[in-house]
């Protein structure tokens, strides 16, 4: 668990910059917060999630904060890092919640002045809302948090992310590298994303769910999308994501070809394994 | 609801035929089964599904029967009703369960004589097991079903089977032409299953089940599938669905160019457009 006596500064109070101020609070730990928004700072100081908040002249606080916790877009973190790098205080370590890693974290990295350490995390949970107000509806306890070190990080770095995680009360901690938390984000999450959405654009027949069973519900509950986030996502993990789909246009355009030709035995053998890889998964 | 004195007969006692007997043998009706598998049909007696069954010298069975339901895939009905048709009493009225309807209804009904019915329908419910055995999991109470009447069934026949539908405890009855149905069908049940599948044998990536979020379970929940079954209902609704897949591709194709020349707004607007679309189908 974490030392409750550091001071926390959380960039970005959102859906899950809110829920870390929250559970970083209940554990007893002092915690700032920056964002552009003030109504979110009001709710969150009202609301005791949070001590004290700012949405400009913050530069005073962040030089206060032990640890960061950035709850920003990739694009908007890169900035502001290069912007306000310079008030870290020495021995700062400090985290982000982003969901691709590899294009974000090497720049970012390289621009830090040795005596301050950026060990890159992400929090696998997320909801179909956003914003502060909705931050105690996220639940962490199911939920997978990644921790992606690299050459440049510490021990002690990485042991302070593994203890955040267990603060706010992860059930599974794992780590991985950079190009192994991308390829299986652009497997798992964003290859997931792109077919719901797909499939929702390809023709507008919400007309029909009333005769829908369960399939067509399960397949596009996720294409409910905040398009500004997940564009940032999808560009900033472009390769890894066209790669996917390139994989499962193949499958597809097999099975297509299947159908064209009649072949019954190779449409029985898609089916054999599938059933059997999803029965193996269902394992785990 | 049904008239109990009448005399059913179900052919293909698995999963759905043994939740039809099962339902109207609760109803008071007096239920007989043909069934290929000998021991499907002792389970059914002994658990009081059906008052007698056979395998073979099932002649008089047939004629026996007022109405009959066929649990039987596409194949088995067409080739069964070739060869069986000529026991049917006069005045007959029968339906099936089949997922796929005009290929299969148009040349059974052209060879029924004037005196006997044909009035298809699909219960849109089902589960990933098999067998009569596994019949009283069955749900109809949530489930929609579907009536395809054609120009040779009379309102006599269509209202038997609306009955049926009510005695077997649907949630919503519905009447659709053979081409509305089928084309619904591949668009909400098979398109979904297709991309279940090849997302599946895509690649083997079970292993990062782990890392997984519910987005991927939730797009290849349906991945388990009885793979005789679906052979059967994709090859017979080749067309409808070789073109929901060529919609979906586009679509799926757009979104890569997207990617490829890092067109954010144009992503942004799929998102958009996805979100709003699933936002309506969730509000019916």
């Amino acid at each position: 668990m974490i030392d409750p006596s550091k001071t926390y500064l959380i960039v970005g109070l959102g859906l899950l910059g809110g829920k870390y101020a929250l559970e970083l609070t209940r554990a007893g730990v002092r915690v700032l917060a920056i964002d552009t928004n003030q109504e979110s700072l009001d709710w969150a100081l009202a609301h005791g999630y949070i001590a004290a908040g700012a949405r400009e002249n913050f530069e005073e606080m962040i030089s206060q904060a032990d640890h960061i916790v950035f709850g920003l877009y990739p694009t908007a973190l890169e900035q502001w890092v290069g912007q306000y790098g310079k008030y870290f205080r020495p021995g700062l370590i400090f985290t982000d919640v982003s969901g691709v890693k590899k294009g974000l974290v090497e720049p970012i990295q390289a621009i830090l002045p040795p005596e301050v350490e950026f060990i890159p995390s992400h929090p696998m949970a997320g909801k179909e809302v956003s914003g502060v107000e909705n931050s105690a509806r996220v639940e962490f306890s199911g939920a997978n948090f990644i921790i992606t070190p690299t050459q440049k990080n510490t021990p002690r770095g990485i042991e302070w992310c593994r203890s955040l995680a267990q603060t706010l009360g992860f059930a599974r901690i794992t780590c991985l590298s950079l190009e192994e938390h991308d390829a299986m984000i652009g497997y798992v999450s964003q290859l997931c994303h792109a077919i719901a959405v797909s499939l929702m654009c390809a023709s507008d027949n919400t007309r029909l769910a009333e005769y829908t069973g369960d399939s067509f519900r399960d397949l596009t509950r996720i294409a409910k999308i905040n398009e500004k986030m997940w564009a940032e996502l999808f560009l900033w993990n472009k390769e890894n994501l066209i790669a996917e789909i390139d994989q499962f246009d193949t499958a597809l355009q097999e099975m297509k070809q299947a159908l064209l030709t009649g072949d019954r035995e190779h449409l029985e053998e898609m089916f054999r394994l599938s059933t059997r890889r999803r029965t193996a998964f269902d394992q785990h």
